[in-house]
């Protein structure tokens, strides 16, 4: 009810803080019987460290994994799996000047209100450090459903309003492999040269740049997803909500269905199918066996080098200029978690079909 | 599991069929001693009736609520508040037709391939019928809340492109008469009359529109909302995503974020508060103080009156033309049902935070 | 959280006071395609109904079930199922003289203690009668597990001091046809015949008694049961020990194995299975395939005729005495309430063990 | 679902096997701001490891616990406290033997016949050392309610038969001690001599045995439980019923209750409160503010030193000889544990009292 568990079957709880001794996710739910390897999930971390593109931070984050339970002789055993993430490189004075002001477009100030005590080194469990666990856990989901022919890709889709392509009509391989030769995670390389560029100038700025992921599904049975609250797009949308960043979020053609007709928005079918995929692979919460797509918003990353008015601790107003290596952009740290959040939600809903079916 | 209940402290199972005997909703978790009586709960209901608005339908729903337990004396008890709702006026037989085909833009299909099984008379549990649970639920949170200062209004932004002017700047007393005096509930009422027109123009061409609902909560405390993956935000946007209609959830500024930079993005403080909202009221997913803005995107009415094209049970083409009783535009049907679902996550939220304080 | 919902895929709301308008149970995820009618949950209403034998009160409890969701053309369609069930004969006045004081051994002061306000109409929500709910919503996971070849057979085992001999060796449809011939429930019919008498003698004392029910499961699959907290035993110890008038629940030998050694209490196997069944079905909280053996103990009815001392709502000792329409032995009205949360329980991990299956 | 996750409020996940790298729990929903320092944990981890009573095993169990979140400069700050415990002393080659048969009495052939596949290395997650996560989490739970001024304290009942005197009317401080002064926690020291003589007999015979232990809870205030399933009691049950080795639990009275009359079992009242407490503390499900009495039954350790005979995985019959280091009376490793379960039941519904509160 603290909220740091997710899922009603392939259950996920996530533990740490960015300056903390260490970071994980206990996974309660995955069957038994799957193949599972440290390697397995090391490379979806992996994807998350800040890379050599322009956008991302010089911290060393390491994030090296270790399975500490529900594995055995190489195979997952029904129990609890334990993922364990020492946390290396934190350097906590470096937020020394933080700990008595609330940084702006942070957490600070509503966690202060909400908890009376904070853990001011660098943001504590609001920081985006949160995430390892989730790409953690989310490597798990996405070997569960991999095997049931579930495909899910996240890319970026536009960074500072620089639009890509995104190449929708690839075959999953194909899209997969361009999205991952990019450092920006970008499939349109051409419209990628263009973000670099732009992040670079914005960083000589000492601001920030926010983007939009967009993410596909292919090969999701029809049938997943439960009526009323717990609809598929209901549970993608808190799922993708959750991450620190994201400030909206659509499904299929999203916010343009708001100004059509009917008639322009109804997918209509025939013997073979579905003829169209205006709903995004989702009707009645409940999907259909097209491609899932969902696209989200991200704001900028809140620390920027430009001086910022702020409250302190004492309530009163106080400049504020936030040092330390933080990211430009956070869109390509942030593709690898929203890949995550999908596999976590379509892993889970899976599972609860199985459940139902008498 | 199966998806029909919400809320964690404050939690609400629905029921119940388009065309069965009865719906109602179960409220586990509503504290003792609160003042409730049915007509706070039917007065929100005959909001949600068909108006006399150009976009409902001329079915005549009589939504009679009753309260059948957890009310004594007028006072809620603590114990389960069941709310019963008779189905009146139910015409099935006009379904009939529409048994071996699978509607366009609806649930019809998807359900079949879950459930393997399907009540086909009025979209069953799909139809948006069952959000009547919702409001009759939504209005004892409201009732809840309110005693702790928090007001709920829900308005339409707009309605077929078309767009309302949307007032925020009204004390909420005021702004909540602009909404409830205009049978679109938009408080723009220019605006509203536009919107009529339009309805009236694509009602002639038998198609149907959708449109953007804004809610706006004020009076809330800042804290509440939980990290990670019960943000007050991923809350919001999965009660409202599990709206039928909804395909896109943003808060605050949304969208448009993701084309600005950081220093735009970022709400200042002084020794006064914030003195910008961009966030719309949550940080890192936990309240501010400040109002919290969310706006919704809803597709139109998939029931058109135009000839579409589908797949018949016997997974044959088959041309289809829906006859029945359906409204030309949802907006005006689901501004309350939106109001009632932001009621029931804060309502779970406030007693959430209760528990959390030490 | 409020305690009203129990189960995690098979999930059942209860609802409804002593002397409220209705008592009902909501059902959400119960899998679609099973046959159901309102006969099925009649009949088990009527096994809980005060029967003629001289344990039961006079009062003329009609318990007409309603299914007013979920059902269509005579099967489950995978949508909550809702039961309905009006009070009838309510004589609420006869409690007006209990308004102001704490009836001993009801939970009147703890109530009161815990909302600070209080439905003392036949004790509201902690009435015995809140079981018509348990009962009806156990005859559909009765059917639901009976479809997997799951026999659930509850039965007197003693009554104030008078043990049956529990026939544990006869063919469950024989063993369930013993125990519907005898009002009682006990399938040692020589032995009700004296418990009857018992029962007798103490209502002219003015007195009550309590008794062991015995539940036994036939046919039940190992492997059903979930390691750590929600072991098989774990869950029906509580779904036991919820029901009002139960003090302790054993499993198997129960509490004689504390004084054996473990060379006696071990169940050894060999080619064919296990050898002998002291652990009652259950290893390490997971079903083993064998029969599982339950046993609770139950209070006497704590409204008795004799004169009592109490407290009052206004901190003073009052004397007190019970009149109305009481059971003088609770028993044989709770045998179909230990059936009905025993078949709850199974059909819930029944359903969970299809989810975790890969 | 998968039955690691305990609590609503006081969440607790616990992860880990016998033999696997470690162990641990994470507690989600713990109130920030409590005091917490790794000795509070450790003094509990302690007092479960094996003494140098006769009853134990040789086995070296460090079990050094480490908070590796949520937990700064000594305070909780509300956010996931992660307790993490390196497996030590390790010696699975001790279990090859065990690879293809399944041991009597414990959970071998049940997980199998569950998972499919098993980790026979000391039991897996089936084996006792898994109850280290649990007195871990429990000692952060009862700092938590000792700070709302509730005491609780579980000792040794009986062992193979011999009961002690439990002192029942000793303060709770005083009592303690006692307890804590004796190898075995059996605060009557002359009882204790005689089952330390009695497990020496019957650890030469090769055999083990079994025992009761009682809880105490003082100083819990009235109004906790929740009504209908979540009872105080129905609690308490699950949780102790949840330890490998109880085979019954009993409140108050318990069992006895059985066999009396009303007038006998219902506790009367006067103006002081109640005037004897043969409920155990819990009326209707919610506690009244007297002490909370519980015992749990517990079988005998079935790795037993005796021949068996068993079933092995490739259905035969088999010979079994039980080798390696085993407890012969788990009592005094189950009295902490106990301790433990009674703590988490406690918080979380002392917690969720806290949300109720309007």
């Amino acid at each position: 009810m603290a909220g740091n568990i997710s899922g009603f079957v392939f259950r996920v709880t996530t533990w740490g803080e960015s300056h903390g001794a260490a970071l994980g996710a206990v996974i309660d739910g995955c069957p038994a019987g799957l193949d599972l390897t440290e390697d397995d999930i090391q490379q979806a971390l992996d994807r998350r460290k800040p890379s050599h593109s322009t956008a991302s931070t010089s911290r060393g984050e390491k994030d090296q994994v270790e399975i500490v339970s529900g594995v055995f002789e190489g195979k997952t055993t029904g129990t609890p799996i334990s993922l364990f993430i020492r946390n290396a490189d934190v350097q906590s004075s470096r937020y020394n000047d933080l700990k008595d002001v609330f940084r702006p477009g942070h957490g600070d100030y509503a966690y202060f209100k909400k908890y009376g005590i904070r853990d001011w080194r660098g943001g504590g469990r609001a920081s985006g450090r949160e995430t390892v666990a989730r790409v953690a856990a989310g490597a798990v989901a996405q070997k569960l459903i991999a095997a049931a022919g579930i495909d899910v890709i996240a890319y970026t889709k536009s960074i500072g309003g620089i639009e890509g392509h995104t190449s929708g009509l690839l075959p999953a391989p194909d899209l997969k492999a361009k999205v991952r030769q990019n450092p920006l995670y970008c499939p349109d390389h051409r419209a990628a040269a263009a973000m670099e560029e732009k992040i670079s100038t914005v960083r000589k700025e000492g601001d920030t740049l926010g983007g939009v992921v967009e993410i596909l599904v292919r090969g999701c049975p029809a049938g997943l997803g439960e009526p009323v609250f717990d609809k598929m797009d209901a549970d993608l949308a808190a799922a993708l909500m959750s991450i620190g960043t994201v400030k909206a979020v659509e499904i299929g053609d999203g916010c343009a269905v708001a100004a059509k007709k009917g008639s322009q928005v109804n997918d209509p079918m025939d013997g073979q199918g579905f003829t169209k995929n205006s709903a995004g692979g989702i009707l009645a919460g409940i999907t259909t066996g097209q491609d899932i797509i969902v696209r989200v918003y991200c704001k900028p990353i809140p620390s920027i080098a430009l001086p910022q008015q702020t409250m302190g601790m004492d309530g009163q107003s106080h400049p504020i200029e936030i040092q330390g290596r933080h990211d430009i952009c956070v869109i390509p740290r942030i593709v690898p978690v929203c890949e995550a959040m999908v596999c976590l939600t379509l892993a889970d809903h899976w599972l609860r079909q199985k459940a139902n079916a008498r």
